[in-house]
């Protein structure tokens, strides 16, 4: 029975190669030097892991590849959500199959301006499409990208129609109130999907975060983390570094300027490759957020 | 070499059994019936033929199983466009091998904000992709649904970058000085998607029509088509009939509408199955809506 996530989870990148394939052999370093430099869980195949980029096959073959690269399934969260509610039961039962500890579940996102009880059906189907009871789905809020908001009312019903199943969420949205109103379900694990939101929804009882910048500052996030978790401070050090990182990529087109910066860390231009309709940043624009990044005074965990 | 598709074409509903799987006979027994009575060319897989509720593998199987039941692929426009590029390719490569005339592609729809360089970038990846002298894509500006609006700009550069691939539109955007922009494109062949648009665009220079509505008033969209192209005229009651069908069939949820109609023209209440987003019509709003449509005072040729 998988264990309710918590703490810092990076919304992993994909590195890819020149043809746009997934690296798989680079991934699994990725991932694994998240866990090693503070990272409790790992958000493979989200909006940040250009999830919906891949075929089907594609993220099934990608999750694969990292469990038999061995990063631990136990820590695992991949998105699994698809525009169509029956890919999203098969790439959601594929993961519960490899041992995910939990999934990351879009709304299905082509068709907009659906009423809450068309998103709740759509979700029965999912669960009882998996029929699993190491199903562990938490729902992925992200209007600005979905075009599907998931109401917090409908959080609730669905929260409370399948207790042990739907048992948190992510929230990308930036609405902070909304964040606390969810907070608010009995034993209902928030996530939020930015640096900026993450301290106040751990102090009003937030699970922890799951964020693209973790894929940069993951040490600080966990130590902001730990020092509220533990002892109940405020690390200002970390949340000076976290909030700076997440403006300086919020500045620039988010994923291009992550990878951007991964290329640079690592030395690897092949870290830019990014599938369309995103496009790598200019030669402009990459020294700008390079310049920027450099300016926050942080030194990320050596590869 | 396919034509270039001009004339009536319906958005095709896509028919289901209780389980939601695609009933192809009765599918096909709808295409049969739209073309004996005034449609030119068959919208397959569209928004309303709920495409992105359907898997890949599925809606090649739908494609395939139409192919099979005798339905001219030469008069077929699928909808291959997919949140993946590769799905994409995948969906159009198989169309066009099955010898659909054209193929209706929405850009890559789950990020939102996207450059026009990044959607043009997609487009190129689909077209070397496909790789056929046979692909005639028809670019699907559907801005409400995808959140990814083609400007007149991009349509402009997309047609110029592949003469005779990227050959035509259907804009769903309700926006007549948009589609009226694209009239201008040099042989470019523009479909509005709604016959509240039709006949203005038509006399602007537009190709015809792919909409929702003639599923159910196809004889009165060809009426109005042929009036128009063949002896200059306007048919006054062919279109008074189809924008009242519009009004109404917009007044309600469209798609469960438009099958809750066909499921009392046809006898089958099985015609009102659909999948989750979307939700069968409630009892009040099903009789609402047969009601409105009486007062139409339109009979739908008969099954």
């Amino acid at each position: 029975m998988p264990e309710i996530m918590k703490g810092v989870n990076a919304a992993v990148l994909t590195p890819m190669n020149k043809d746009l394939t997934p690296d798989l052999g680079r991934m699994a370093d990725h991932c694994r030097w998240l866990l090693d430099n503070g990272c409790d869980g790992l958000g493979i195949l989200g909006t940040s892991g250009e999830a919906q980029s891949f075929s089907v096959r594609e993220r099934m073959a990608i999750l694969e590849g990292m469990e038999k690269a061995g990063i631990p399934m136990s820590k695992a969260m991949p998105g699994t959500g698809a525009a169509a509610y029956v890919d999203t039961t098969e790439l959601t039962r594929h993961a519960v199959d490899l041992g995910a500890s939990g999934t990351l579940v879009l709304p299905p996102f082509y068709l907009k301006g659906v009423s809450d009880d068309g998103i709740f059906a759509a979700f029965d189907k999912i669960i009882e499409g998996v029929g699993s009871s190491d199903l562990r789905i938490y729902l992925y809020h992200f209007p600005q990208m979905s075009g599907v908001p998931l109401s917090l009312d409908l959080v609730e019903r669905l929260a409370a129609a399948f207790p042990n199943i739907v048992v948190g969420a992510k929230d990308s949205s930036g609405d902070v109130s909304n964040m606390l109103g969810m907070v608010k379900i009995p034993g209902f694990a928030v996530f939020p999907g930015s640096e900026a939101a993450f301290l106040e929804v751990l102090q009003a009882g937030g699970a922890g975060c799951i964020t693209a910048g973790s894929n940069l500052c993951m040490e600080m996030c966990q130590r902001l983390y730990t020092a509220w978790t533990t002892r109940g401070e405020v690390d200002e050090e970390a949340q000076r570094i976290i909030v700076g990182v997440r403006n300086v990529i919020s500045s620039y087109p988010l994923w291009p300027g992550l990878k951007a910066l991964m290329a640079r860390h690592s030395g690897h231009s092949d870290w830019e490759n990014i599938r369309p309709t995103l496009m790598p940043l200019d030669d402009a624009s990459r020294a700008e957020i390079y310049a920027a990044f450099d300016e926050i005074g942080y030194e990320m965990p050596s590869l």
